[in-house]
């Protein structure tokens, strides 16, 4: 492509409303157009960017015999209603509008129900399993806010594909193929060596979910490595606390009444007692309205996904103020393990156990308890969990050694439905001896413009972008620099020369100065640049350099060409 | 690809509310699944097909240098506002929904608008036109109904393209090429020879535009070939009528009242007159309140596209009850030429040149004059129009040849906006002198997800689809009967070494019977059969036939190659 064909141009600045680094990169450079918050239009360079992650993807699908199909934007409403996912209080990202005739409709966030739907015409019988299906597929989700850039989107890209499988065997051989075909992918997106497959919440079906994530300051997670080398969402990371508790002769029991006192860093101040000596209790109400009390020590914060799986109650949420009060009599802010009401059920977390000598709220406003001792002043507690949110200096409680933490953002995610997803819809098939079994269902997706948008994160430099040479929409920018006709001659060889062994080269034959040029194609990302000038012309070479570095070397047409084609 | 590895089966019913036979067909075969009605998914068949008629598509686009790109689906209500289509008066087939603030949202149409505010940041120069682009969208309409299978979606793939100019001879040049960049593309579709370039309404802004009509009795167009071999959208097709008016002795004026009346043809019997010898007055509206009467005789029917363009006040709608009642004092369905309010403009169609003795409206209720004539009870008009409707048996008002009609399906439209929505936006671009002017803007459509609607409808037969060759899912079908090792061993060669020389083939290696597979074969409309038999290997030859023949022969694997890599 030659530069003065090509419509798009690069910019010095980014819209002012726009914060996210990778939208402001893709803007100045001319690959997206901001139509609204969280919502891109690919312009053409964008748009090869785009279409190289996809066939990369599709590449690596269709190695896994899944087959790729479009499913619809709108959808029914019914077919949401099985699940319970049509309710905008369970799923509070929905787009709906109306039919003519007043039907509604959804606008895809997922597509998981309506495919069920889909595949329960075609999949009957134990022969018709395993199978996979995938699409790339436009999805819409009324994200409240959306200051990503193309990394979190209301309108986005996404590959997902399902699997159909008639047991938990069948499942198993699916997934770790998929797991495997994945690494390909992000290997192949120049991003393998720093994307760790990460254990997260697996939610209702099965213990664990997986997912890809990648090493990335903006992104929005945290994972955490384990003594044993894997990673794990800080969702559902393990954590021991590394100060551990001294056992100290015990003191008397003191109730203290404390006006105008909150939050811990006070609290222990007033106190005049380290943190490590003071405790959080916090109480949580679950769906069916029964309620926890969680203690950890005031240090540690409580990890609510960690707490969920070990409560087993479902979803929790703070128990609210008038609970707080019927419960424990005092204002929400003084709970505690002391005066507790009768028949309280209490989970304590591990950096807990041990604790002599500790405060805990006293149950009454404005009261805490210290000196408060296991045995003596509370039963000691029968079990001790591990519900606190890991966080820098803990340790992995199996290997004892230290925690190590990462900024990352999820690229993709892999996720094991059991058969709970089929028993909801009634989606099943007739195994070998005609009896009908439930199908197993897997669910596997990669953000294809959110992976976009982290490479455009952070492969970039103060330059601008840096594509990695896969999916860079030309591999080669042809800088060609002065009007002479021999200049334009050489240039115009060597665009041709290089197209025709299937090199993609962006030919800048602007008529603009050197330096323009050179921020360009450094803006652009382009892997490799080749500067034609009369002074190249002369020398009977070529000025060659890489993206990536800062050196450029002078090489003939050969050598350049052997370079290009990785043939050096 | 296996047939045993497609998960998509064959049926012998599509869903009983599905009245469209390509829906029909490609539901049963399995190229499509239907979410409601209007709104499809494609299958793996189905996308295949889909694929393939847009990279024809892409590649004809890219011919004429036009950048690929992608918009987005969720728009903005402020870019639709500056030309008035936000309004679902104006634009009545809107999706719209909100953000979670209440911002609202549309859901994107059409992408115009957006197009032309995204275009404003890169045109600005006399340097960067002539410049077009064009994407492959999904688009979202609110259709009242939608019974037309794929060929009419309210979810639908379109690729639509815009062209920026300097001028009227850019744009020329531009629309030119594209009119033959579309013939080459239904060409290659397979359609070419039954699709016409047709004119079509220009709007607003320019006498004609285009249309791509392809004969297809589903369709919903009728188009009208006039002598110099031009085809026509009906709506604007010239007509003459080809029972001229006799010239006959004036006979005494008279009026008539008849009660319980109504319609032309029991008026004519109740008078006992030729309805050649009986007019129509209707009495139209427009926007800004005036009225009009029209007339025509009474075996013609008003066109009201062509009678807009001659009357030049826009819109125009029957005028209310009410406002006949007030302009003529006579209930509606009275109007005529003669006892008129003062100061009515009447325009008359050619129909009605040259009649002698004829009925009209009384603008009496009840009341019909009798025995009319131009020059003695009603002014001789000025001028006649052609303002009828083109029927079977008119004349071309040129050539006097009779008019041929043909019912059409719209695949493709290209339309000349000049510099009027440039001027709505305020998208100009700065001259060589300086100067600032408005940007000559076109766009084209082709109806992608329509025209695979189209061929399946209009090619298939009464056993299944027809594909054409270009875009057939696979071009070959290897039906495999028998399970007999050498018969296995001989299909698996044929179908490796087919693939091998980039022939793609649905190989049937299911254990059915020879008929299902026949059957399926034919349903599923792949142009080239193959069969496999303990019979033909035992002749050491493959039976072949193709799909839009019924004879089959006998071909020795050479010549069977030869055949399908077109070097026979």
């Amino acid at each position: 492509m030659r530069s003065t064909q090509l419509f798009t141009k690069t910019s010095k600045t980014a819209p002012a409303d726009e914060v996210a680094r990778n939208a402001q990169l893709l803007i100045r450079a001319g690959y997206v157009h901001k139509e609204m918050a969280g919502v891109y239009a690919y312009l053409p360079l964008g748009l090869r960017v785009l279409d190289k992650i996809k066939q990369i993807v599709r590449e690596e699908m269709n190695e896994l015999q899944s087959q790729e199909l479009i499913m619809t934007g709108l959808q029914r409403k019914e077919v949401w209603e099985t699940t319970g996912r049509w309710d905008d209080e369970v799923v509070d990202i929905w787009f709906k509008s109306k039919l003519k005739d007043g039907t509604d409709v959804g606008f895809g966030w997922s597509h998981e129900e309506p495919i069920i739907e889909m595949l329960k015409r075609y999949v009957e019988s134990y022969k018709d399993v395993p199978m996979s299906v995938y699409q790339f597929q436009t999805k819409l989700r009324n994200e409240t806010r959306a200051k990503s850039g193309i990394m979190r989107g209301r309108e986005f890209v996404m590959k997902d594909m399902y699997s159909c499988t008639a047991n938990a065997d069948q499942h198993e051989a699916f997934y770790q193929a998929c797991i495997d075909a994945y690494k390909r992918v992000f290997d192949r997106l120049g991003i393998g060596s720093e994307t760790y497959v990460t254990y997260a919440s697996g939610g209702a079906f099965t213990q664990f979910s997986h997912e890809f994530q990648t090493l990335c300051d903006a992104g929005e997670d945290i994972i955490v490595k384990t003594g044993d080398g894997t990673w794990h969402n800080v969702e559902i990371a393990p954590a021991k606390i590394s100060t551990p508790n001294t056992q100290d002769e015990q003191q008397p029991y003191e109730e203290k009444e404390l006006q105008n006192v909150t939050g811990v860093d006070a609290l222990v101040k007033a106190l005049n007692i380290p943190v490590e000596k003071s405790t959080k209790t916090l109480i949580y109400s679950a769906a069916g309205g029964e309620t926890i009390f969680a203690v950890v020590r005031s240090d540690c914060e409580v990890n609510k996904d960690k707490l969920q799986t070990i409560v087993g109650l479902g979803s929790l949420g703070f128990a609210s103020d008038e609970v707080v009060k019927r419960l424990t009599g005092a204002e929400n802010g003084y709970a505690g393990v002391v005066n507790l009401p009768e028949g309280a059920k209490v989970y304590y977390d591990d950096s807990v156990e041990g604790m002599t000598n500790f405060e805990t709220g006293g149950n009454k406003t404005h009261v805490h308890a210290v000196n408060v001792n296991f045995g003596r002043d509370v039963a000691a507690p029968e079990k001790f969990y591990d519900f606190k949110m890991a966080k820098p200096g803990d340790l992995d409680p199996a290997t004892g050694q230290s925690l190590e933490f990462a900024k990352t953002a999820e690229v993709g995610n892999i996720f094991n439905f059991g058969t709970q997803k089929s028993e909801d819809t009634d989606f099943a098939y007739t195994d070998e001896n005609g009896e009908r079994k439930f199908v197993h269902l897997g669910s596997y997706g990669i953000g294809i413009t959110r992976v976009m948008g982290v490479i455009a994160e952070k492969l970039s430099d103060d330059k601008g972008l840096v594509w990695p040479e896969n999916i860079a929409p030309y591999r080669v920018y042809i800088a060609r620099l002065g009007v002479d006709n021999a200049v334009i001659e050489t240039a115009d060889k060597l665009y041709e020369e290089l197209q025709a062994v299937g090199i993609e080269v962006l030919y800048d034959d602007r008529d603009a100065r050197p330096g323009e040029k050179f921020a360009d194609a450094d803006l652009l990302g382009i892997p490799h640049r080749v500067v034609v000038s009369a002074k190249t012309v002369e020398q009977g070479s070529f000025e060659y350099k890489q993206r990536t570095q800062s050196d450029s070397s002078m090489l003939t047409a050969e050598k350049l060409k052997s370079v290009l084609t990785g043939q050096n």
